[in-house]
């Protein structure tokens, strides 16, 4: 029996913004066959895939010049991460998987793919966890909360530390974990009075503000009496110029992204830079992907965390199918999200809540 | 017999660039009078300048917020180091300065200063040194180049280095020191075709690039096949931007200055500043204040090398006593000085020439 696969393949590079349009756009929807289900490469399992993750970084994945990671290629398939099910499983991979097992795929946009065992990590779900945390708190989304909040900006007790982008997925945890290390004051920046309600009601922070707040500065400007010793940006632009202006003495600047600037054909640096120097900031960028050989810590610590209930999860599901993904990229760097923004691929009544 | 002393009050903050005229400008030449210097009062010492240090940092003291160091206030006599000779020395500092000693003095721009021991400390200069050199290699300035080269930039064998504002005093000691710790590729970046070819020719610089040339950054891409690894920065702005599109992975950027943006207005940002994330810069301030505990030591090495000729000093004397600073200040931000720029005061032959 064949199966139908639909596939979103990168066609365009954009300039500025993503086009949305799976005809005309940045990605085009495609659909190709896959001949058997029964039919798979001996070191390959063919998995089903049931939710895709967004991630901001994927802009940069498109066009940017000596990133930290290849470009994604005109004319191949979108990269992304997604929760997937196996569906048949290679002679060489039985002792390693069974039909039914829940992964975190390295599959890209697509709704079926054939998969080596590298990119098809099994999940496990700690106690009082669920699987799509995997692509949350438990997974890349968390990991790069953790080392930026903990590797890099260190917050001690007694601290001020400011999270940018902070009902984002990154941002929320990196906030909550901030709390957990003893910052005396965490105040959030984002983009509607909604999150920021949510941001103090449901996650702890002391202080939210919405940038779209007229006022927005001189709200930094109260809420950082003692200035800024931890600054977490998923941001960059205005609101990373802003923060430079409030720098402590000494502190550390956990630069993890600039949504604001990733769709901007001409970004913009702060002009504050000069706050660098006389407070003795350090202005640090890492990527996740560098801390690999500490990730099983780190998930040890994160999923304590979440079943202590330490850290909260929210989750921003999509519903729509493969082909809403290029429209929730772009609301992505709209801010829609509160929270992991993802993509059900498979409805939910026939796909993962069925089945788990 | 009374002494008539000449001072350079504050009295106009400028909005950007500094005005030179002693009369209506930013500083006013006044001039009072000493009682006499058989008077001075016991806890103190009667010095005579005879050379002020230039500084950078000089514009910064008088209008930047949130300085590292309180502004100088308007009335009061510009701050600045000078090299000074005791006239006279106050009874209860008699065990510690005899007439004649030479001593690097917190003056301010004035002829004549009544300090405290603090305020005035003895040179003592090492075998193959000179007095002077307490300005330049052997004080502030060696140190701030040590300091931000050896804690922050950590240049190792192997590395590229880049010095901005590399004919300035900090920026040669900075560039030279990477050379002793093994750096392979030093590359200084200059204003003149003149400062470039003695960076090259008596420094042994690699590499020197003239900023005013038009194809600068195709010359700093040429002369960087294998990315920046560490930066000092000294300018800021077009340059400190040019060279993070130029950062290798894990690079550190040592800012030290911003020169170029000191007397702006407006100052601008780095565009390029998305690179900190990609390539996992870390870009860090500092005060070589802060490092006062390790002085003693650091000017050990630094003693050590210049008497070696591993370190060669420059200085850039300007003539026409004490009512030439403000001008020279002015053409500082010009960038008119190879190495140390201190105003003469006294001139050398009734000074510092004929009694040492």
């Amino acid at each position: 029996m064949t199966i139908t696969n639909r596939q979103l393949i990168y066609v365009k590079a954009p300039t500025a913004a993503i086009d949305p349009s799976v005809t005309t756009g940045t990605f085009n929807l495609k659909s190709t066959t896959i001949a058997s289900k029964d039919n798979v490469p001996d070191d390959k399992v063919l998995v089903r895939i049931h939710y895709l993750a967004l991630e901001p970084a994927m802009r940069q994945w498109l066009t940017a010049k000596r990133s930290y990671i290849a470009p994604v290629k005109i004319g191949s398939i979108m990269r992304g991460q997604s929760i997937a099910q196996v569906l048949s499983v290679g002679s060489s991979l039985k002792s390693q998987y069974k039909v039914g097992d829940w992964v975190i795929a390295y599959s890209g946009w697509q709704e079926y793919a054939f998969l080596g065992a590298k990119e098809a990590q099994k999940i496990s779900v700690p106690a009082g966890c669920k699987p799509t945390d995997a692509m949350s708190v438990l997974g890349m989304t968390g990991l790069t909360a953790y080392f930026g909040m903990m590797d890099v900006g260190k917050p001690k007790a007694g601290d001020t530390v400011v999270v940018s982008g902070a009902a984002g997925a990154t941002g929320m945890v990196a906030g909550q974990i901030a709390k957990i290390q003893g910052a005396k004051r965490v105040i959030g920046i984002a983009g509607s009075k909604d999150k920021c309600e949510f941001l103090c009601r449901e996650l702890g922070f002391d202080v939210a503000i919405n940038y779209k707040d007229e006022d927005w500065k001189k709200q930094l400007k109260e809420a950082t009496p003692e200035y800024i010793d931890v600054y977490f940006d998923n941001v960059g632009g205005e609101i990373l110029d802003a923060c430079l202006g409030r720098a402590a003495q000494f502190s550390r600047f956990v630069i993890c992204g600039a949504i604001s600037q990733y769709n901007v054909a001409k970004p913009k640096g702060p002009a504050n830079i000069m706050q660098v120097i006389s407070q003795r900031v350090k202005m640090q960028g890492y990527i996740v992907f560098d801390y690999a050989k500490q990730y099983p810590d780190a998930l040890q610590d994160l999923a304590k965390w979440l079943t202590q209930g330490k850290i909260k999860r929210k989750e921003h599901i999509v519903k729509g199918g493969l082909e809403s993904a290029p429209q929730s990229l772009v609301d992505l760097y709209k801010g829609v999200n509160t929270g992991k923004m993802m993509v059900e691929v498979v409805p939910a009544e026939e796909g993962i809540k069925a089945k788990l």
